[in-house]
């Protein structure tokens, strides 16, 4: 077996799956998956479509399409990320199975076993096994409210040298927050000259719940200097839905024609049949109106977790206010340890994801993730019910 | 960039394109796509499916699903391989995006950088990419009617001590030839005690043309000496349609397990959304009726093309008779070369894939594919018409 067969553990993987049936489990109030609720799925939208399709494009939708994308879907696609603002003129764009294929290709491009990626700590859990898959070596920079610390990106950048910067500003998995336009200037000030590759990661930046805070969306990719080699990838996960697997990158040509070889040996290609059901949501205009219908279901779900921990969380415990996406960052009194409380809180009815496994160096384990997302709206202050009296329990164990 | 990077060039991936777009002109006869007809996609059975697909399938649809795979699908495709007398209870099985993805995971759980892996000659051209992506040594065996040839298929084993031996024994792509049991029997002597896993890609075994060849598509898997590990790949592809992206591993669970893990790095899942038609066009019991259809028609295809081939081709020309599958293999006069055929071909009007695409080590040049699978039937005599005309042009130029 390989290096990489030798260094990853079955364990891993039975984990994720205990994980996922427990939080399948009907009785269960989970706070777990990062994933839409089942019952904002543009169905109705979709049978429509589908009664709508011509022969042609089912036929299409069985065969093989071109590896960098079915090519109605590219045209649909680019008008879409131009109305984003995005130079899609300037750059190369490849369909990929979910943005998470968009990340595995852009390391593949970059990064050799042993190679440094900076990305944030807290970091999207989807990410480590990519870059794992890669044997990279992970650096940490800690996020605050409006983004990752500067001095220590600075300090990160000028040690490890490293191959890809790996960062996702828009209503971050897990923790939350959108990074601020002056932070994300200073980031790019930060890259100026060095070379290094930005792989920026917008699987969110639609879901803002205020019209008022849609510039804070805008793409760094957007708005940047042309001579930062900037990889932008994004989702029909959260805008349509992520059992198509599809996403995108946007990035340099060299780079995408680069992405594009390696996708031939990954699958060579995404999902036709996926592909023409997503390129006929985006031409026959049903986006903006499901994305105003999902806007407002997340912004309740948020406000009725938020109404929730503020009515019940012990005094100690903080958290943010997301402006948009799926998630609530907790963070614990300094004696309480996640895992410790997911145990608790498990056994009594609720889970949530423990801090740790979205810490790139595997440390951290003082907060947790709460997904607003997907479970049922009146479920959710039982939910929060359940974690505050397994935190007085926990807190009542550690005093013994 | 990466090792990976600097070794490929983006020219191959425009010169498959220029193929495809070649291919796509609809006044080009082509025999070059190894992608099903259109015509025989089962479109009418997926309306009949999805119009009776329950809400809470919909809804499955759209969500994540377990990395192995969509639950139902994992049990009916189950049930499928059990059918066809595979050990589907000792080993484990995951859903892939095609049988291309189930060889990249093999290859990264066995294959480092530098490793050898033992391939026919001619071999799938969709594998080489993926052992490129690895960055493997590839080692080459000849293929004669009846399988890889023994004393080659011995030495390269001894000499190279590769990491995997890949072979696609049901209808080959591109040789066209199916195994003996003689043959797979003495692979599977050959193989005993080395412990070399074996790759045995099985995307075209279904398609026999005569009920009579059934019995030559036994996989060696359903056969095998547990103690040698094989790994079995299959797909929807020709089963159901490429489009969905959509095959499957079946293997030792250590195995299986590790590509799980290293699946979570390339895209998380499979799409829900095509598994769970997928599950429903097996549960539906339309598999049966379609591949019956499907046989039929590649048959008399594979007919008209044989025809044409006997009353047109020149002195010299060679080529085998399929039993099944897509693909016939063309062996060329001593003198003539494929890319120069090809060349004057295209010219004229009909393309094909030539045999330096398929060979491991990039260099024999004396053969082509002819696909049938694609090809309008009314224009299958075409074509081969301007190919021998081609040929006879080829070598005038060549007397000069």
């Amino acid at each position: 077996m390989t290096r990489f067969a030798r260094s990853v553990d079955a364990l891993q993987s039975s984990a994720v799956r205990e994980l996922m049936k427990a939080a399948s489990n009907p009785d269960m109030i989970s706070f777990s998956g990062g994933m839409p609720n089942p019952g904002l799925f543009p169905v109705e939208e979709l049978d429509e479509i589908i009664t709508k399709l011509p022969l042609r494009s089912k036929q299409d939708g069985f065969q093989y399409g071109p590896t960098p994308g079915y090519p109605p879907l590219l045209e649909s696609l680019s008008a879409y990320l131009r109305s984003k603002g995005l130079p899609v003129e300037d750059n190369g764009l490849i369909v990929t199975a979910g943005s998470l294929q968009a990340i595995h290709l852009v390391t593949k491009v970059f990064v050799d076993p042993g190679d440094a990626v900076v990305t944030e700590t807290p970091c999207f859990v989807g990410a480590i096994p990519v870059f794992r898959y890669f044997q990279a070596r992970l650096r940490g920079v800690p996020l605050d409210a409006d983004g990752p610390a500067l001095s220590d990106l600075e300090r990160a950048l000028e040690e490890e040298k490293p191959r890809l910067l790996y960062l996702t500003p828009y209503f971050h998995n897990p923790a939350g927050i959108v990074y601020s336009a002056e932070r994300k200037a200073a980031v790019m000030n930060l890259l100026k000259g060095r070379g290094i590759p930005l792989l920026e990661d917008d699987a969110y930046g639609e879901l803002y719940f205020d019209e008022a805070d849609r510039p804070l969306t805008l793409p760094m990719k957007a708005s940047a200097d042309p001579s930062i080699p900037i990889c932008y990838t994004g989702s029909f996960s959260k805008i349509f839905g992520p059992g198509m697997r599809l996403g995108w990158l946007l990035g340099p040509r060299d780079v995408t024609a680069k992405c594009e070889l390696a996708k031939q040996g990954v699958d060579a290609c995404s999902s036709t049949y996926t592909q023409v059901l997503a390129d006929a949501f985006l031409r026959g205009g049903y986006l903006p109106a499901y994305l105003e219908r999902l806007r407002q279901a997340y912004a309740r779900r948020c406000r009725i977790m938020t109404d929730a921990l503020k009515a019940l969380m012990p005094e100690g415990v903080k958290w943010n206010a997301p402006k948009g996406g799926f998630y609530l960052w907790l963070r614990l009194p300094p004696a309480m340890n996640a895992t410790a409380l997911l145990e608790i809180a498990a056994a009594a009815g609720a889970v949530f994801v423990v801090g740790r496994a979205f810490d790139p160096e595997g440390r951290r384990d003082d907060c947790l993730r709460l997904s607003f997302s997907h479970t049922p709206e009146d479920r959710i202050a039982d939910g929060v019910r359940i974690l505050a009296e397994s935190m007085a329990r926990l807190a009542g164990k550690n005093r013994r």
